[in-house]
């Protein structure tokens, strides 16, 4: 059996009993170490916590070396535990696919994951559009077909959730021409960087798909001892230092109901102005006002 | 310390370490108990499983008895017990709130919901938009209004994730007139009743969010050990029997890629059918054709 198990967000804990107890019935343990970090545990932790060793696997081993992690998983049992959910942020199922043309049977253990929780800021998952991920940008490179998907969502009332760029065991590209096989140190996108390229991209554009003042919530450590919530415009949470990653952000919809912004006002210490900003915000989105008939009856 | 702690989807031991460990601490425990239930997992069996008494929460006690619920919890540990997660499809965000009002220390365990474990048909999370609620029609009361929300989902090419009704302690208006405290038996929709009134509202609407031949993925007992995935047209899932509850379903969006379609045509005996479904639906959203200007060149 291929066992592909959420660890869920933070905690070494926060593996559901049921994934412990699978993990403790298999031969190999391995753990997804590309997409995501858990936050309060490191390997020798968990090793400890699950009474096995574990295998990181980073890219190169879950894209082009799933023979390896799928080798004897027809008799015995192997997990592959991923951070969040198996399905989550980045979803694993092309090895569920290679696992069902090798007849292996897969169970999966679900957790949460960044996409369920960040209903903790208050804002309700229903109302969330598509996802967007937000990449580091160099010097010749910076993507911006989120900005799109940004605008869509937002046209049509919906929240965006936005996901920051990790880079775990990246090459330089120096490294890389030269074949060296030497890694960069972990690099976690923060939240006024993000604002920043958030920022640089409407200017560029133009088109409005949201403007500096329009309300972000800033999520950090989410399910974590130190998770922390944070809202402001994107201006403003440009100068936020938000601590220790890992850091989500989510752009307001115009839909915001007002549950939702009472929730939100706990996360301020200016929650005047923030109800201005969230109001003048919505109201770039109205429909334009109706203008009543000239005075003029004869048609 | 009030604990919100999520359950997960189907086992009892679908809750995290952290959340059982949270639980045995607790002087109160609550079970919320009308918008989902723990489908491989008895009342008793939890109890059991806890070593603790469970207080089952209806509407009335959480939405009108809060203090009740928060009685001494500046003092003690109590739980307060959520099917999936706490700010999953339903959120608890208004408890929170009055624990907050009265100084009380709350602390989230998060777990997986439907919102995030859907992901495990092939569709990508990603690619989801805002989430719809069908509920039982009756002859007087057939509300629509996700439909113009599927259709605004499906210009943007996004999934729509249907959550189906679940009637838990309802009185009939008879005995409500009455007020007569007798409850009907539990009622849950399936895929097929759902998929109906999806074509009785196209027929009414007929602008075309989606028509009877757009795919959609049956989703039966997810999470559990007799989890089903099924995919076909709706008028297909119009006559599909699922079996047991709780059952789900998803709309496609325009935009399917193609790992998504191929994880998805394992859930079907005809692939190839489904497959020319998915196209067809695909084409009725893409602009129309550009047309080559006239062999008039003299512009």
């Amino acid at each position: 059996m291929l066992y592909l198990i959420g660890l869920g967000l933070s905690y070494k804990s926060d593996i559901t009993v049921r994934g412990l107890e699978a993990i403790k019935k298999c031969s190999r343990v391995y753990l997804e170490h590309y997409t995501s970090i858990l936050m309060a545990a490191s390997q020798e932790e968990l090793e400890d916590y699950y009474g096995k060793k574990i295998i990181l696997a980073d890219r190169e081993l879950v894209e082009t070396g799933s023979a390896e992690i799928l080798r004897d998983a027809d008799r015995e049992d192997v997990a592959f535990l991923v951070v969040g959910d198996p399905f989550g942020a980045t979803t694993h199922t092309d090895l569920v696919l290679r696992a069902k043309r090798d007849n292996i049977p897969v169970d999966i253990v679900h957790n949460a994951s960044v996409m369920n929780a960040v209903g903790s800021c208050g804002l309700q998952l229903y109302n969330f559009g598509q996802t967007v991920s937000m990449v580091f940008f160099t010097e010749n490179w910076r993507p911006d077909s989120w900005y799109d998907k940004i605008w869509e969502n937002r046209k049509i009332g919906l929240h965006t959730l936005v996901l920051l760029d990790i880079k775990v065991k990246e090459q330089s590209i120096e490294n890389m021409a030269r074949g060296r096989l030497i890694y960069e140190p972990p690099r976690y996108m923060s939240i006024s960087k993000c604002c920043e390229q958030l920022l640089e991209i409407e200017e560029t554009r133009g088109t409005k798909a949201y403007t500096p003042e329009t309300p972000v919530v800033a999520i950090s450590r989410l399910g974590s001892a130190t998770q922390s919530f944070k809202v402001g415009t994107i201006k403003e949470l440009a100068e936020y230092d938000a601590g220790e990653p890992l850091h989500s952000l989510i752009i307001l919809g115009r839909q915001c109901h007002e549950l939702e912004l009472e929730y939100m006002l706990e996360f301020t210490d200016n929650k005047e102005k923030f109800k201005i900003d969230v109001a003048n915000d919505q109201e770039y989105f109205k429909p334009t006002p109706w203008v009543p008939p000239s005075g003029d009856d004869s048609n």
